[in-house]
């Protein structure tokens, strides 16, 4: 069975950001919402957002989106099949194998669950940082399990590519194992690498670059949520810690043995580690190249450099600024392909831009 | 005493991408400058390009400097500062302990010899790459130690700012564990967080996002390069490993007995470390908020947002662009300023963009 609407309303429980945004973006593409939260101001701000209705919901649901926070989503998505016998409930929490544990520890069918996870989120919470197109692009995880009904998994395929999402179908164990290597390990190594730099001087810090800035970028994100989220997803994640740490140890006796072939054995799994990722659109990775230019750090100068390049023909695949640690200008790294780099340097050189591979 | 110019012509050691590029910069800002390679080719390319001549150089040099590979420092140091008796000499290697040591280890009287380090690169190498604006705005660190002489320190000075950097002086000591800290650990974390990819089917790589991706990118840099670089480095580097084994051991004791507390100290020391690196033009760091932006992936829809954010009077501080995995479009983030991001919003949409916070 392909994506198909739900046989009714949708409910959305809980007015945060996701469960907001859910709202809006149904509302955009035409589909009867309600929805609800314990506080009954947050639904009141949703609903005036556009979000859905905040009036108690029909008892003929289609569908019912559990938007609660990591905590407590089990008991949630059970109170939900409870209260509406005949509606499909997803919710769109980070973690997949414990709530759905949770459920059938509690003797709950969960033939019409199915979980799903949006990646997509915002450094802001709350209906008020809400948008209907928050979601658009972004990959949607449909979470399959043995007793999920069918039209339950369309309905949950329907809801991601109504929010403009890309559906994309696994197992809970597949998914959390999926999310620790995507982003629950990186966020934690993000984290231990930043962790060392509040030890260090000023004047050391000030030799800082992009790539220091891209490694640590997502450790700033909200200790709160992330000590949940990591917590939920203890078991896979342990077992990625201990492989990064047999990494260390790995690392550790190379460079105290002075052994080079060990070290390049760790540097090179990262390499092709970095291979892995999928390419933009999910086709192959293309290779890019780095073009650098200096532009002055004022309103005005990234639209020239942007229209020079558009000019050129070139696509851009990637940007970075990096920052001058003193004086009035920016250095933007362009990231294009291959072929077309050449092309760039020459095409933003004959307009007067100093850039280079 | 500040910046000085040394006493006579320079000569570059090594045409390789940094070699060539000082020689280059030096070039542009009329430094009469000579080059040599044990690959005369190199040199010879290198000085087609305006990195200086590759004619055997005069006796009256006022500096030299050193850029050939991490492994061999130490002794090419020492044989400039043997041939060259009136020279001062200085290096552009990634780490500065080991080749000090080595040359008084050697006997050799150092104190005309102080270490430098331009903080730039590419992921391109050889005299072909070469740029003169390689250096523009980038940090330079000056390495001093207690028996420099002043003019030698005001020479390295000079190199760095006409050069275009920003020298930066610090002891050899500070400056390897400042790069251990701000590079080195970042890159190996990196590399061991995307070494845990490969094992990943693609489907679950289907689920990456932009974190990831900035996560790991470093990782994707020359691992034979990198491993003399870590390898020169291996004191204060096994310190930064050890404490981040440390961490990691926290992470999975606390993951094992459900103790949320500890996972959020281990999250808070990174936000804080993320808080430390100073903002653009080393200043203090100001708050940054996200806007993301839906475009169509094509030349010229870059130009076209930049173009209408420039004339809602908005600085962008930093840009990433997001992958969309099966659309024609992608998703350009935006880091603003807090108090320019409801107005970029406003204007963004007024002008038709899909934009939210």
């Amino acid at each position: 069975m392909t994506s198909a609407a739900p046989d009714g309303p949708v409910l959305v429980v809980g007015a945060g950001l996701i469960g907001a945004s859910v709202g809006m973006a149904l509302g955009r593409a035409g589909v009867k919402t309600y929805l609800s939260d314990v506080d009954a101001t947050a639904a009141h701000v949703a609903a005036s957002r556009g979000a859905g209705s905040d009036d108690p919901p029909p008892d003929d649901l289609g569908l019912v989106v559990v938007a609660t926070p990591p905590d407590l989503l089990g008991a949630e998505i059970g109170r939900a099949l409870a209260a509406y016998p005949d509606a499909i409930v997803t919710d769109v929490g980070s973690v997949k194998v414990r709530p759905l544990a949770d459920l059938i520890a509690a003797g709950v069918d969960p033939s019409r669950y199915v979980g799903g996870h949006p990646m997509a989120g915002s450094e802001r919470s709350g209906p008020l940082a809400s948008a209907p197109d928050l979601f658009d692009g972004r990959a949607w995880a449909v979470v399959l399990h043995d007793a999920a009904r069918p039209e339950a998994v369309a309905a949950v395929e329907w809801l991601a590519t109504t929010c403009g999402a890309v559906a994309t179908l696994m197992s809970a164990g597949e998914h959390d194992l999926a999310v620790a290597r995507i982003s629950h390990l990186p966020h934690l190594v993000a984290a231990l690498a930043a962790g060392q730099l509040s030890a260090a001087p000023p004047e050391h810090l000030a030799l800082s670059g992009q790539g220091l800035r891209d490694v640590t970028r997502i450790a700033a994100g909200d200790p709160v949520l992330w000590r949940q989220i990591v917590s939920a997803n203890a078991a896979p994640l342990t077992e990625l810690l201990l492989s990064v740490r047999d990494g260390i140890d790995e690392l550790v006796a190379s460079l105290g043995d002075g052994d080079q072939e060990r070290v390049y054995a760790v540097l090179a799994a990262g390499v092709a580690g970095t291979e892995a990722i999928p390419g933009k659109h999910g086709g192959p990775s293309i290779e890019l190249v780095e073009v650098t230019v200096a532009i002055p750090d004022e309103p005005g100068a990234l639209a020239r450099l942007f229209a020079d390049s558009g000019d050129a023909g070139v696509n851009i695949e990637d940007v970075r600024i990096d920052h001058d640690p003193a004086r009035a200008y920016g250095l933007v790294e362009l990231d294009v392909s291959a072929e077309a780099a050449d092309r760039l340097v020459e095409a933003l050189g004959a307009r007067g831009w100093s850039a280079h591979r």
